[in-house]
């Protein structure tokens, strides 16, 4: 088993030189958070992950959630682990001093869930799920609500949920049947069902507390109809005991991976005492929920990274140790066979992995750096970094996510045989790795909000501003000479993205729809690669800093990172010009395939 | 669960239209073979499919191989399928009528194969591991292991195996340190450990017999130095009982998927008494086994393929049946949802899966037609023939095997969150198939394979059929006017790997071997994809034969595939473009790159 899922000094030098977290620790907001603070925090997430989290990784995989007398049991160490992100304030690390929280950057935050994904990501996932329905019970609910779920929630005692996804309504939303019929007493009666809930039922915490998309009878249809609700399993009755809330586990899928948290399936309702609380306005739910969405989605790309990584380092301890053929110049059969990282191919394997981590946890971090700023920003700052968060985020959600696939299986490879074998965690990984272009808004999904979206809201300001990013980089990385090849190529590759943004807009000006969407998910395939090549540039420039005055022990890192930076320009960034090739071609072939043309 | 893993009209249609089968039977060698045998020859192959291997196809998943008592305990069905594979003549039906065989042309043969492996991959290799090891007795044993071992391998009753990989020696076969010692009766004393080998112990034949590579003692270094003996775990006694033969079962490996098959750990020799019997020559072992090696290569290809097309049909099943969304340009919610068939996304990924399916099935029979041409013609159209199938064996090993990977996660995205699931069959495919790139040569073997050895053989001869061959499907497609433009295609493609091969050729006549194979996985990415459009041109002439006098059943099927062939080269092909660019990059990435620059 691989004892290291994560390299430090990569994570410090993206945080620290990358994107200079600390410049952003100078404002009010953050005035008690330091270098050494953060340092210290992420020791602190590192001996969690070393010491609670690891140990329990290949158990909780073997041992997977059970569905047993109308509830799911899952790994004892769940308990511990949520009281531990309880005390521990992980659950309210992000939430303002006055909701009880300890304001730590989000940019720090999600350091320390990338060091936690890499660890164990089913575990990871029942603290943050908490945090996100409790955040939107601190930021949209009543206080009584507050009073009620908060304190619980935040100690880990209880869980929390998204409950969106129905049998009926998964990528689209509006489909939601759930219903909520007020009564006389302040609550809802909700009746339905909803699938796929993680977390949605377990017996390691005391309750588990939905938030749930419902329509309140006579709404609108559509996602417009849509109303938020606190539904827990079990509410506090007046006494203060908990009553049973009406709330029942159906089941738990039985999943490729991500196999130690439990993915529910809720029917509310069956004796007609299921009780919701509406939280905020009626109506609008789906919108208090996107303003969960972004945060949410860098999560997700996050765990994929963390997972990616924990997979590259078993493939990279393995490859160092596994003596396996000899140079191919070699002819002499009785010379000691070499260590597999000596041979280019595995070599190459080893690169792509870091080049696809490396540039995507830049761009999380990056992501949770915008959030910090737009939340200590005002004006027009504040609003650049909304729409550039905005902006990116279905990048940031979809190129680990899809990448995360690719590199997991490139460290099986790395393993041959024994990588397919469950002796090795490799397999675990990609494995895990599978859900994520899939929750949280499939890769599908995400294709269309940003080109049938954010490229073109505010008439093309969000895009404009992230392009003038992008220029920003290409134009920093100009002063050193060893950059100067890399910045032309994310240069032209700029070019060709505009000039397929142009033609695809074009299409959209003309009202085909249709052929406009049709290809958007390779539109945000070609759009993350030169994401990921941006990040990948303020990575050389911050190598380049760093050089000159780098420690003997810090150069080869400093190399390293200068190696894969070169590798994702050279072997990763050229995709982009099967796509452009497509994406500008007329032949709307999809479009042109009709259901008939399928069956035979 | 999905009820078709496979199309029989694309089957029929890839055998007869696209690569003429019918032409083949003319032969003498296959005078009992006509269109009317072939077609039942393969409706009794679905027959099998249907009623025996599919059903336990997922229970075979959930029940993995057992190591108890020191053997390996399988599923109990895998006796009947041997059996049945036995007295069907299924096992030796490739042979010749004089070794017992039906002289099935291997096209046809394969053809079932691949109806096999998309009901039931683990259960299909146990007889094919069969067929593999008494074909080695049959082609290079003496008489008397031929009459002690063929009949009741070929009758179902023994198992047989190819045990080549040992603890130290996967890819570096040279290295193998299985020893033989002779003695004075003949046979010779085996004394090491396998390892991975794929049902070498299991408890649903009465016995093993493992064609195995070990080195005679004195011999030299290297893969020159190995020999091939027939062991097995029961050997015939004089009274013709058998005998325990000292091969010891030490273990079977938990894997990520093929978990219906067992691979096994050997040990051999621990009382020393294991004995071998050599077949054919001393030092000739590795030259015998890589004879077959070919047919075994093919094998995997169309295991792959079956997998990816049973993914494919389940995906299409749920795509016509699950309703979701609206056509992105319908705003009113109140109208019904719509299957998903309708999206151009799953439309995309519908067309993506068939494109990599067809394309590579296609590949197959053609290789297959390849070892039947070569067994029925002489000299150099025979000669023509072998350097042909030599020369597009890596791709036809690899494609398949690495694009199964990608088309079996498309089946699981198709289906989101019950993709991830195992109600339905498809992450059992993603999770079956990855072996694929790993076994019989991983795929940077199979790189080196092609770069380093099949383009330059014989003066680059064998390069030069094949290209003659993609050159004149370029010609006749430019026949028909609706592909001329996929035959500028296919011949642009054509000038771009020659530039490529041309540059990387001159590079290794610089003496510059290292950085000449450095890439060498990834020009075969771009040959497998160049070999895979020519297949899907041939498709497509085969359509335009075929389209003016089709019956009205079959026009959907017809245009279909040509819808599949332009999506092929619309948005397969354009790949090549951005591996073309780092494949004639100066820029030896990987090479710059030491273990120290990993270490962090």
């Amino acid at each position: 088993m691989a004892e290291r899922f994560f390299s430090e000094k990569n994570l410090a030098f993206t945080l620290f030189n990358v994107h200079d977290i600390e410049s952003l620790l100078a404002a009010d907001h953050f005035n008690e958070y330091t270098r050494e603070s953060v340092d210290m925090i992420i020791g602190t997430a590192k001996k969690i992950a070393v010491e609670h989290m690891f140990p329990i990784f290949s158990e909780m995989d073997k041992n997977p959630p059970k569905y047993v007398d109308s509830t799911i049991r899952v790994h004892k160490k769940v308990r511990d682990f949520m009281s531990l992100s309880g005390e521990g304030g992980w659950i309210s690390a992000i939430f303002s001093y006055e909701q009880g929280g300890q304001q730590m950057p989000v940019s720090v935050y999600n350091a320390c869930q990338f060091i936690f994904a890499s660890a164990n990501y089913s575990l990871s996932v029942y603290p943050v799920l908490t945090t996100g329905a409790v955040n939107l019970i601190l930021t949209f609910g009543s206080d009584e609500l507050k009073e009620t779920y908060a304190p619980h929630m935040i100690a880990g005692k209880w869980q929390g949920t998204m409950a969106l996804t129905e049998p009926e309504a998964g990528s689209s939303l509006g489909d939601v049947r759930t219903t909520a019929e007020l009564t006389e007493k302040k609550y809802y009666l909700i009746r339905g069902q909803k699938t796929f809930i993680s977390a949605g039922d377990h017996d390691m915490t005391d309750n588990i507390v939905h938030l749930m998309l419902a329509r309140i009878k006579g709404a609108p249809a559509g996602v417009k109809g849509l109303s938020l609700f606190v539904v827990p399993k079990f509410r506090p009755g007046d006494s203060g005991a908990l009553e049973f809330n009406d709330v029942n586990c159906a089941g738990c899928y039985h999943k490729m991976g991500y196999r130690g948290a439990p993915i529910a399936q809720l029917s509310m309702g069956e004796e007609d005492d299921c009780r919701g609380w509406l939280v905020g306005e009626p109506h609008k739910g789906l919108r208090y929920m996107f303003q969960m969405m972004n945060e949410a989605r860098i999560g997700v790309g996050l765990g994929a990274v963390g997972i990616s990584s924990a997979a590259y380092h078993a493939a990279f301890e393995y490859a160092r140790e596994r003596l396996q053929g000899r140079n191919i110049t070699e002819k002499d059969a009785t010379r000691p066979q070499v260590p597999i990282i000596e041979h280019a191919d595995v070599k190459r394997m080893l690169l792509q992995q870091r080049a696809i981590i490396e540039g995507a946890l830049s761009l999380m971090v990056y992501a949770g750096k915008l959030v910090d700023l737009a939340h200590v920003a005002a004006g027009e700052e504040k609003e650049r970094c909304e729409l550039l968060l905005d902006f990116i985020t279905p990048m940031v959600k979809t190129y680990p996510s899809e990448m995360g696939v690719v590199s997991t299986s490139l460290a099986i490879q790395c393993l041959g045989g024994y990588g397919y074998s469950d002796e090795f965690p490799v397999e675990q990984y990609m494995r895990d790795v599978r859900i994520h272009p899939i929750h949280e808004g499939t890769t599908g999904i995400q294709g269309m909000d940003l080109l049938g979206r954010k490229v073109t809201m505010h008439k093309g300001r969000a895009a404009g501003i992230y392009l003038e990013e992008v220029e920003k980089a290409v134009a920093a990385a100009r002063a050193f000479t060893e950059l100067a090849a890399y910045a032309d190529k994310l240069a032209s590759a700029v070019v060709l993205l505009k000039q397929v943004t142009g033609a695809l807009v074009g299409i959209a000006v003309k009202g085909e729809i249709d052929r406009f969407l049709a290809d958007a998910t390779l539109y945000l395939e070609m759009s993350g690669i030169i994401c990921i090549a941006w990040q990948w540039l303020l990575q050389g420039v911050a190598v380049q800093k760093a050089l000159p005055a780098a420690a003997a022990a810090d150069r080869d890192f400093l190399e390293g990172k200068f190696i894969t930076m070169k590798f994702f320009f050279e072997y990763e960034l050229p995709k982009i010009e099967g796509l452009r090739t497509r994406l500008l071609s007329q032949d709307a072939v999809t479009l042109s395939a009709s259901p008939r043309h399928f069956a035979d």
